[in-house]
């Protein structure tokens, strides 16, 4: 396996952080994508959609999305279960994570894409070019401080996101917490069953990966 | 068990045909978008994103969200399977169910929801109103036709979207192409490995669900 990475962005962090909870540790290659190494013909042999997180397999074939990556390494390394374990408790990871990507690391994008002077044209990843749109930069940072008050809501009856223990759907949301402080938003101080998960988060020695 | 459904609308349906696809069926409730039942206080008591499908479990708990009820379905009912079988397979299928849900579903509903006259102030679903915008509109237009582009060269290599079998990635695809049309949009003529595809699938007897 390699794995396709770029420390400073917030996507392939979800995989980091996934193999840091498994204490796994994978060849990795570092894609500069403040140069635009992800545009060069190299990479996009590897990824036509010119993002990381890319996870190479040993067959050659390459999974170029975080929650597939994701899947993947936890039926080759299954301890600790980051997907839960019964159907039940796996249908609830997949749907708080969903929730957590749409309604959080999405939104989040969308604020920082639409407004940023460095990503004119450029406002989704991608060969493609995309105009910044400022009504949705705007409607991007509406919908993470709702995303934020509905996890406080949600955080009042159980430790974690998806329930009694800690997966990949906590992964997703811290993340896309860390990505809402590029455009400047802060989980309000009344969300305080939200800061108290967050810094339970925060503690764990994966939240540095 | 019980299937929240709404049997005019796309998102439901990638459940309905998942089920048909299994040939299981499950006590069904309609809900009525049309009129705003979504938005009811009963129907927000069992989804407070006043969104369907919804899939209540025997504990009484729900699932709002279409992969997390096609996977715990998947586990119930295993035969056949749709998620894939191997881990690389499994992958596989999610990630191109994520990119077909992401580049496909999402951006006929962006193209759809932000131009509807009767969408006005509700382009995202949910309780919360938000304002349409009309470059969104046009932006997931040119995003389905390059979405459908991609598709057309994967299937040009590959009889089905997540490789040799028929899985949750095609019943994604094959359903935003429908939702595509309520924007009149159609997979253009010179796609003719998309269009083959798509005549397969519209003859399993699971399109009519």
């Amino acid at each position: 396996m390699k794995f396709y990475d770029c420390t400073t962005a917030p996507s392939p962090r979800r995989v980091r952080m996934f193999l840091a909870e498994k204490q796994v540790s994978i060849p990795t290659v570092q894609v500069d994508l403040r140069s635009g190494e992800q545009h060069s013909e190299a990479f996009r042999a590897i990824n036509p959609r010119c993002t990381v997180p890319v996870l190479t397999l040993d067959d050659g074939s390459h999974l170029n999305e975080a929650l597939a990556i994701c899947w993947y390494l936890e039926r080759r390394f299954p301890e600790p279960a980051l997907f839960g374990d019964d159907p039940g408790q796996q249908a609830r990871v997949l749907m708080w994570n969903a929730l957590c990507e749409q309604e959080g690391f999405f939104a989040a994008a969308e604020a920082f894409r639409n407004r940023a002077k460095g990503l004119k044209g450029r406002a989704l990843t991608g060969q493609e070019g995309y105009a910044q749109i400022e009504a949705l930069a705007e409607r991007g940072r509406t919908r993470v401080l709702r995303w934020m008050a509905d996890l406080d809501a949600r955080l009042s009856a159980v430790p974690f996101i998806a329930g009694e223990g800690f997966t990949l759907a906590d992964i997703t949301a811290f993340i896309a917490i860390d990505f809402a402080g590029w455009v400047k938003l802060a989980v309000p101080e009344q969300h305080r069953h939200l800061t108290r998960w967050r810094e339970q988060v925060a503690a764990r020695a994966s939240a540095s990966a």
